[in-house]
């Protein structure tokens, strides 16, 4: 029996289901209440209460001071990256392993993505190998540190917690404090991951929380910023809401802004949603455990877990194959989509796509081995019966 | 009694009630059950059937060929320009009388807005007084418009349909071709207006649209792109879904896309409310009768009706003040306001905004005289009884 085959029937007898998605939404709590009565009061927009309570729980669940919720989550980093003064002609360090939004919203700042290698222990930035880069390559120049080969300011770090699991935030900001590099996290994945006791994106200067359609929360589509830093956060929603100056009927607007409100209509979703995180957390955990048991004798492959010290949101389920069977990545794929177990791999390299491929980059050497050994595995909540979804 | 108190009195007999918003939506059609169907099924984000029914029913109430949804009018104006060729250093023509987003979507394009003079006709861009400001500044380089005072091309001209009172777009059509200046059409108030038999938006090479909460059509926050050219709609879906090109589960983004989308859930409260348009546009017609009846004989004011050969879909009403009465628009706007009939003044000139202030710019008389005079009234559909609201 092929690997490929084995891991398709190992993962059928976990899903239980003939055709299963990578990861569907789950709606059974109070989705209906809160969205009708947005429909019945006439408040859909831009303005009303759903917005402000889901901001307020974003807070209470994060344990960051304040939340802004946003469009989606590339228009959130975007702004928070402004936020912390990125600029035109700026270098953001970001890692070569994440989705395409993370560089994207670098761009739409008019900066340029530098690239970073991940780690094996949490498949996102190692911090160890950066430091080592940054001293090779880092002038200081008055405050700034400056990318000697471009003679770019390095204006953030963006770590990036994969697929739910926390980077090693104190040691990231201890190397960013020495080059005085604001950090920006993007939290897009990692929804109820901790670090010890403390949430993922309550690290760096602000977070950008992500509530696409396929993650652990959904509001259809949306985002939000979340920092500890009052002025801050006041500035993220003045720029997200078209920068008006409160007035009873004048329409003052004192800088470029955007329109990246969040509609009430998905705030409403939002705070049905939220109010079930933790029965979606134990339910991902309970599927890790059941990956974990079901694969645990398939030579070759390994169901990754949390690291000491953190706590994953698992929100999407991953499998490292082993060096020696990477090749077999895409018949793995292939057939265990062919078979209805919906799998999927990790993003290509941003080093590799066309419009990034010329901007600074590290080597890379453990991003580009995780990127041919990484499978995602089906793992949406409702796939473990009896949890709250 | 004072035109503030005379005013006062006519607006609230025609509303009906103690207390009035400028404009609400009115959801009696298929709004919750489309958004149920949503929630039951699923599919709330960023693919899903209603996001295909909406961008369908867009093209066939508009006429143009293809619609592309996207997360909201600003963003839509944004791709637009970037698909009409606008990029970094251009120059794009916009009425100095418009709301600040027309500004912003220039600027997020990395080109500067130079602004236009309004007519009393239709409130929007004068195409007599363009034609003559461009053959005054224009130097035509190669293929290019470049204004000989600044040295940068005129990549694009964007005439704004005031409160959904057409600009005279076959005049501007015409002049944007002697000088093959590319036209985007910002439809953003105009959804249901038409020039003859043809709908607005569908005269220049695309146009933008707007569901914002406070418009004739919502879907709580979103806009369109709608253009005749299929290559062209093609490249917005692309862009604006983050560039991937279609795969089974590989991530691979060929050029800086943006996450533009709007969610299903969105579309599906489009899709209720563009059903009820035939009755939303009869209930402003009949709103503009009334008010015209009842203003008829006050002494300073006159209501704006459609220019011949238009039919506009009154999205706002609009009352236009004597140029000898324009000192007391405060005092009316202050007195309408506390007295629970929520009107409001045209939006501040660009041009006085500090961000705009250094922006190219023709002489805008006539917007800086109806800046002074324009006060609009209460517009709500259900404020008219009877219709399908």
């Amino acid at each position: 029996m092929s690997l490929a085959d084995t891991l398709t029937e190992h993962i059928r007898r976990v899903t239980g289901q003939p055709r299963v998605a990578l990861h569907e939404p789950s709606f059974k709590g109070n989705e209906w209440a809160y969205v009708k009565d947005c429909i019945d009061t006439g408040w859909v927009s831009s303005v009303g209460a759903y917005v402000d309570r889901f901001e307020h729980d974003l807070a209470e669940v994060t344990g960051a001071k304040h939340a802004v919720v946003v469009s989606n989550g590339t228009s959130g980093l975007q702004v928070a990256l402004q936020l912390a003064g990125v600029g035109p002609g700026d270098e953001v360090i970001i890692p070569a392993l994440s989705f395409v939004a993370t560089a994207n919203a670098v761009r739409h700042c008019n900066a340029e993505p530098h690239f970073a290698d991940s780690e094996y222990a949490s498949l996102g930035l190692g911090v160890p190998a950066l430091a080592d880069h940054l001293a090779r390559i880092v002038d200081r120049r008055g405050g700034a540190s400056v990318n000697m080969h471009t003679g770019q300011r390095i204006g953030a770090i963006v770590p990036m917690h994969t697929f739910g699991h926390p980077v090693d935030m104190p040691a990231l900001m201890a190397l960013a404090r020495r080059y005085a590099i604001p950090v920006v996290e993007d939290a897009a994945e990692s929804l109820g991951s901790l670090i010890g006791e403390r949430h993922t994106g309550t690290h760096g200067l602000c977070a950008m929380l992500s509530f696409n359609g396929n993650k652990i929360v959904t509001t259809g589509g949306g985002g939000a910023i979340i920092t500890d830093d009052t002025a801050l956060a006041k500035r993220a929603k003045h720029l997200t809401t078209t920068a008006k100056q409160p007035h009873a009927w004048a329409f003052v607007h004192d800088e470029v802004g955007f329109n990246f409100r969040m509609p009430n209509l998905n705030a409403a979703l939002g705070c049905a949603q939220l109010e079930q995180l933790p029965g979606f957390l134990a339910a991902k955990r309970e599927l890790t455990r059941r990956y974990a048991d079901a694969l645990k004798d398939v030579v070759g492959v390994t169901l990754f877990t949390e690291r000491a010290g953190t706590r994953a949101n698992y929100w999407l389920q991953t499998l490292i194959l082993d060096a020696d069977v990477a090749d077999q990545r895409d018949a793995i794929l292939s057939h265990t989509n062919a078979a209805g177990q919906m799998t999927r791999p990790v993003w290509e390299l941003l080093t590799t796509l066309p419009m990034y491929r010329a901007c600074p980059s590290m080597d890379t050497p453990v991003a580009r081995d995780l990127a041919r050994r990484i499978v995602n595995l089906p793992s949406s909540p409702q796939l473990v019966a009896g949890t709250p979804t």
